[in-house]
């Protein structure tokens, strides 16, 4: 008889997104003419860039013609868009090509990049914390069972409060893997070089490896904060970094991502032998993936094309204004407001007297606003609920509009 | 200190591509001028079908207006596709588009299946195989070590030999979980009806599941053969089938594949509960991958346009009129053929005295062709070589050309 993988039994009713897309739709059904204003999942709203576009046709274009036709391309990506990255992306900061794994999406490569790693290890994230690291772990075997609050046995939770302004305080006791986002889904902070540096220290004193997801470094705004993991002495001993081009490009539906492996990250085995977590990679990406499609991997080097720069800076210029009126709108009327000046997501106190999901109901019900509710980020994400950015300004102004009507 | 999958020692130097890839690139290095045919790795060589350009086109400029963009799409795939392929590829076998989850690709999915099967499974894999079948289950720990062989233990081989035409016996033994791809990589093989039957009657008898790859299904030629295993009696309560576009649309670099899943499946957990495949998949496929490409989607739906049919037909066709030309020249050398009759794939016994990697060097060396070694298939493909009928009609004939001058 086949056996399934009983941990999955453990994971609660539904990811995240499901169960926000339910409820809408039972809303939307119930109340056809709703006009609904999205603002939860964060999900791109404008136009792939000019760049990206004409690159993609010349692609396919090269595909209908049997003499520029190509196949299987290499598993790890085009040697065209790892140089790009690496000289665009990583300038200066020591990273070749050779150290780019090209995916189809940052969500894909948070989840595999288990595939690596054996039992045994303890593994910290953030509290709240982008739900696939969490549930990816619980598939795997690496926790136990949740408790009523939503935490996994075995999992080393770092609370992210606004008392330590959404960064986790070093943690007293030693842990192997370590998941960290900056700047920050879902509270939009971002982390300082002291900060990164001290968790770099960190992980270097304790043979940890740092997953460091970066997919919303194009949106940072303030010239000290570090847009790269690797802009932190150290880091290259230590981190991964996740980065993708689903909120630059807005490749949300083209997908494509990457992951940046430096050759001095080393895991071990059981017997203690030293082992390059890249060669791990490599390998699984050689026997597992076959890929990313040639027209998406054509489009992503666009992104770093003169033209595919200044369409990004764009787009990137278009959602922080977003994210400046629904901070401003949203202190105007008094609530606690975090995030939004170097992440394209506002993080906001909920109303007093209100839980996370009583706050997604209510700007569901009486403002057809649709947010993200903190809690479904993790336990501390409770009293918080996420607004994102990504929308179109006159969206945007209507959200504003709704929100102080309704508070 | 991170500890690594010390699974990924287990597996032998490499997945058999790279190695080959490896071996072509030092010889083509130390002879520039030598005009390679490559008829090893099994990938598409015509230009991509004009319906599928032009989806992809029109899918790009969409993405490419802000009143058109699409995001992030269902997990699952778009409707528009499951609906096309539930349509068009299932037609009056009861397989809905709710059964259908689209997928970057075949590898992708006949690994990642993996995820929802828990330890303490015994699994069955033909030999020769489909080397992802095999190290993807080492990889996640189904296996010990390999012998001299290269064969792992705990894995039961189904040994595909010229006696049993190459599908294998009903083993005597209990298995829970047998893979199957029919048409077969890489003996060209096809089962029969009665054969197919004999599996899924095994299987009810067993409550085990057959993961039935059916990349190739296009190239059957013989009406009796069955293209899908959900013709057979039964196999919606026991079988999952893995499809892709890669070789009947050239999809190797576009990437798009599916998995079927009917509701009737199930597998139990370690209490003896009841458990949706199809559950557990569309769960695992939320968490872990963000959907295929919308554009790749688009173009997928666009091989079951009346165009699109008339293309693939087209090309199925010049494929196969190269195989019949490969089979007919390896038969008058007077060497032992099987295959190439509904898969594009040439199976031949290697002349006498020859290993397959023998026969491999022999012909990049003496003949510059590439082609696979048998061997690297498993142990049972010892002294067989594949020639894949994936090319154009002039690289086919040399290649026959060139046999006859070496042998």
């Amino acid at each position: 008889m086949a056996r399934i993988n009983d941990n999955f039994l453990k994971l609660k009713a539904g990811y995240l997104f499901p169960e926000i897309g339910r409820r809408v739709a039972a809303y939307t059904e119930a109340n056809p003419d709703a006009a609904l204003i999205r603002c939860g999942i964060g999900d791109v709203t404008e136009a792939l860039p000019k760049a990206v576009q004409d690159a993609m046709h010349k692609a396919v274009d090269e595909l209908g013609d049997r003499d520029t036709f190509r196949g299987y391309g290499p598993e790890q990506g085009y040697a065209f868009l790892r140089e790009a990255v690496a000289e665009n992306a990583f300038a200066d900061l020591g990273i070749s090509a050779d150290d780019i794994f090209v995916s189809d999406g940052s969500k894909c490569d948070t989840g595999n990049i288990l595939d690596i790693f054996g039992p045994g290890n303890t593994i910290a994230i953030t509290d709240p914390v982008y739900p696939v690291y969490v549930d990816t772990n619980v598939m795997i075997g690496n926790t136990g069972e949740a408790d009523e609050a939503g935490r996994y046995e075995g999992l080393v939770y770092l609370p992210c409060t606004a008392e330590n302004d959404f960064v986790p305080a070093i943690p007293e006791e030693k842990v192997d893997i370590v998941y960290l986002c900056y700047p920050n889904n879902p509270t939009g902070a971002s982390a300082t070089r002291e900060q990164l540096q001290a968790w770099v220290d960190y992980a270097l004193k304790n043979d940890a490896i740092i997953l460091y997801d970066a997919a919303y470094e194009a949106f940072i705004q303030d010239a000290d904060v570090p847009r790269s993991i690797y802009e932190i002495e150290g880091a290259k001993e230590c981190a991964l970094e996740f980065r993708s081009f689903s909120k630059n490009g807005g490749f949300t539906g083209v997908r494509c991502g990457y992951i940046v492996i430096p050759d001095s990250v080393f895991g071990t085995t059981e017997s203690g032998e030293k082992i390059s977590i890249k060669q791990l990679w490599s390998r699984r990406t050689s026997t597992k993936f076959n890929g990313a499609s040639y027209p998406v991997q054509r489009g992503a080097e666009a992104i770093f094309s003169p033209e595919g720069k200044a369409e990004v800076a764009a787009l990137v210029e278009h959602y922080m204004a977003n994210a400046k009126l629904l901070r401003d709108a949203c202190t105007e009327l008094g609530l606690e407001v975090f995030g939004g000046e170097n992440a394209p997501y506002v993080w906001v106190a909920c109303p007093e007297g209100l839980t996370s999901w009583d706050m997604f109901d209510k700007m569901l019900q009486e403002a057809n606003v649709v947010i993200t509710p903190g809690s479904g980020f993790g336990a501390a994400g409770e009293g918080y609920f996420r607004i994102s950015a990504f929308n179109s300004r006159a969206n945007v102004e209507e959200v504003c509009k709704r929100l102080k009507a309704l508070l």
